[in-house]
């Protein structure tokens, strides 16, 4: 850390500054030039709250100069992490993954019809939502364990891995025979209680970037999980919030390969809630392959229109297959397969 | 509803509207001018997702024409609501509330003397921390349940009702005997689940606005606790994530009016997080109070500096005092006590 | 236009209400709900501030029906639009343009050594500013007319087209002979009256959308252009402000797909001011071809880490040769040629 | 300024470090750690790019440690500037200063009524805007210098100061006699030619924050005009764009207190702009008050629905009348007068 002193900063307040520094365990480094006087802190920073020091009498500006997180940056596993899934699937590694569903499972019919779909299309995943929790509580709400079976059912039908969202520690223990991935999303990426449990189970967790949070911060999310010595964090970019209304969410696709450089872990690329909008999410899909992305979701249905959620960002089966034809010539040209 | 269709809209296309908005339980009344039909839905919409009409072939633009929430519109109890707690304090009638405390309870001494400065301000509320999941796993992560029962103690040696954050749905129960108002925080203003079940508590709920939530999705959210049969919910804007950095967040006092305006519930300002920075809390509690806000929530700590969390927006005792002081003539200025 | 009334309107708001949509030139159709009346104004609205009739008493909302532009959109020239250079280079057509060059001229050998390198890349458009107002007082603030004048030497001696920002309406007259297109910034995207100007111009312009504008209200800009009778205006995305800090902008690659869905008109990427960032240009710029960019403005240095500006964003000549090399690849991928 | 180094940085690269930082002409004292190498830099940074220093081998982050101005500081000017106008009116003393008027001159029957509303509450400037660029070309655009001229002779028979807003260069000269205070629109913040000519202006000029301007690049650009020797600089915060659309800004009140703290400027609050809805002016105007502004400036007009611009959030002249009064009680409860 580093501490910026106001020009007119006294000895005494610079002494005071450097106790405050040490007392937090730092290493205190101090530079006096003509106007301003630079104390450089060094020492285990990474879960100290800097800001604390920006109110001392004298203070100017307080930056923190290493990253706050470590079992996530790149350093830590600088060849990158590839996350193996019991169906032989990977994600992380040279093939681009694709990992498709509705955004409920509705009954077992829907969720056969998209398996046979998906893996036709040449995908090893099947996602689809169980609990759904909706802004209106006059929305429908999920159908819960009994739609995790089916979709178990459908998946191994078709040599598929199953990926689920979980909102709620009581909710890991019974998932966990359904489950291949566990999604952690948007919503509660700072759900640190729910964090830390998964960081206790060892399956994987696909963990969704908060509509308002920053690239560091869903870094600092994954370590609660990777500190538990769950290493397999994939992460994932839906959009974020901003002013714009064009599109739902504004999709930050730079955000893919900044956290492949920050970060050893997949990056998974979400065009469905990118977006917000079915026309958008075939130039959003591969605008995110061809920024690196390690992996797609994209939601489908087999009736988009009927869908019971999120049917305006869903896409039909047919467009679906198309787009993934595609994708493949695309990945191609970006040096991968898929 | 509305529903434009495009210009060019076929009358098949139109039918195709009509039959999915029929479907979906409203009435629809046709207008048909000389270049676009206009579709107008009538009937029970809060729990529709509109946003699949858009995507219907021939539509242009689809908008909600009624309020998505219910009970918690202004229409629904037009005098507004008052909530009352056990020591005779009250937040949403004439006299405006102080809620104050430090953000996380540390030990005895720590909370006795916050609480004997709040009572000696003329505050009625303590509120504490005892659940502090942070950004950083490696930060300091709270008391507990041990926290909250020397904050009750405290609260009770000075007859000052307590508000504390609850996490989770298994803290509910543990938490109830020692808190007179459970505080959602805004991470949780969309984990509907917990919502839902503080619906069916007899305790006022404080929820805070996300830092990414709209004004309407804070109200949608308060309704999943009222059409519980909850009906003591407050409302908090706490700031909301912006691109200035100037302040932490930014502090959408215009929400105060506006929540006023549109909802029957009480309203309070949160300047600590609003702003992050303890100079900036004074004038920012000044201004919540002018633009409306029924209540104020802010950080204190004897010993600011060393607080254990949320050090840089905390005020220390003395700025406290001396800005209720200031608040008292600035509530008789726009026509209400403290 | 859409006017639906609240709840509780009484037959002389309503009337009241007719009356001044009709003042503003627009049949009026009624419908009548159970609950609620909706007022449909069909008519020219472009024009129109539709947010007065928002104050008006027993309004609850006001929605526009149709887009607010109309030589911008997609309808009125819906095979797309193709500018021409006079070098036979186009912008708009099946070949993806690359339009390359440093932010500022900074003198004749640095400009003929990028027009060269830009050249053998494949490129067809050098762009330059000459015009550097900047944030700070204190820095560099371009050549001016004499920094054009050698861009149109070095240019002539490539076949290359020129690209340069014009700032203000003074500047049109002496620039002309030396450029091919017009720029117009990010922060006179809505100086509406050099836009007015540039309507009157009969060469290209290049318009990029503000850091804080809506692709709507980029549309609308484009309007003043079109409506002056200069068709040939070409809309680049650059980057929007956001909370998110990692990259200078939050490059809102959507915009690409959106803006040629609404619009006739090509779009360009610009991946350096989209994320400020060296080693984000050659990811970003991959995502915008693959999104259906008709074109990519890129800066380039031959000693990047001394230009004068914009230093950060600036590929040196080597990996900007090697990016296009991979973008001649990735463009196959999706039917173009670069 | 500060460079801080990655942990695995070479001897060579911090070398070269330091030679780019010397070149730029700043001293460099060096601090390493056991883990990392932090170079501090003083002297004259003000004009300099630091974010090119980012990009060089080895580097971690880059900091800026004294604000890039340095006549907008409040160092420079402790104690405040007050600036005076011909009609004995000050802003930024001790009194609360009100600027009212219409969006848009119409007419002199117009501006002459609201003059004399102006007087009668108090108020010692007319504000009206004579050139008004709107959004769409199809929109009304203002009477020109023949508006001014009314606005002058109604100022003048109340004994007020006119502001009005210049929108380029070649307007500056032709206004110069109506106008007693040049108005900065948020459009033209980093129009940076325009504010170097109103640097050698002798008139006091009002400059509104842009709508994605943070409060350093609004204090950049006030050190534009006071480095012209212009040093009669208002400042003006309006609102600033985000998600939320309840309002069609978001006033971003903390910022006034942040601009008295970092600078000696007073600074103007605009709720009509801020909120963009007359219903939020009474309680955007008082928060305003309470958190610090020297001034507000608002809309008002006799007939408000029909003012050809910005009628949404125009007040009519009884509810402005109104407002005023409660100022004033408000204004003595923070210590002020109006």
């Amino acid at each position: 850390m580093i501490v910026a002193m106001q020009e007119k900063a006294t000895e005494e307040q610079i002494d005071a500054v450097i106790d405050a520094m040490e007392e937090a365990g730092v290493d205190v480094h101090r530079t006096t030039g003509a106007m301003q006087t630079i104390l450089a802190g060094v020492g285990p920073t990474a879960g100290l709250d800097l800001t604390k020091f920006e109110m001392l009498p004298g203070v100017l500006h307080v930056h923190r100069i290493s990253a706050p997180y470590k079992l996530a940056g790149r350093a830590w596993r600088p060849e990158g992490t590839v996350v193996e899934f019991p169906n032989q699937a990977t994600i992380g590694g040279q093939a681009i993954a694709m990992i498709a569903g509705p955004c409920a499972i509705e009954n077992r019919e829907q969720i056969f019809e998209i398996a046979a779909c998906v893996k036709a299309a040449g995908g090893k995943f099947l996602r689809g939502g169980a609990f759904k929790p909706r802004t209106s509580p006059y929305s429908f709400q999920g159908l819960g364990i009994d739609g995790l079976k089916v979709m178990r059912e459908a998946a191994c039908a078709h040599g598929l891995a199953t990926v689920s969202e979980v909102m709620e520690i009581a909710q890991i223990e019974p998932m966990l025979p359904y489950v291949d991935c566990f999604q952690v999303g948007a919503r509660n990426m700072q759900n640190f209680n729910l964090l830390r449990e998964l960081g206790q189970v060892r399956k994987p967790v696909l963990l969704k970037r908060g509509i308002a949070a920053t690239v560091e911060e869903l870094l600092l999310s994954s370590e609660y999980i990777l500190s538990g010595g769950n290493y397999d964090v994939i992460l994932c970019e839906r959009g974020i919030r901003t002013y714009e209304t064009a599109t739902r969410n504004t999709m930050d696709i730079a955000a893919i390969p900044v956290l492949k450089k920050l970060s050893h872990l997949p990056v998974v690329g979400d065009p469905s809630h990118g977006t917000g909008r079915r026309d958008m999410v075939a130039p959003m899909a591969k605008a995110a392959v061809a920024a690196g992305a390690d992996a797609l979701l994209i939601e489908v249905h087999p009736n988009a229109d009927k869908a019971v959620s999120d049917a305006a960002q869903t896409l039909y089966l047919e467009p679906f297959e198309k787009l993934v034809r595609e994708l493949r010539v695309l990945a191609e040209a970006v040096g991968r397969t898929m």
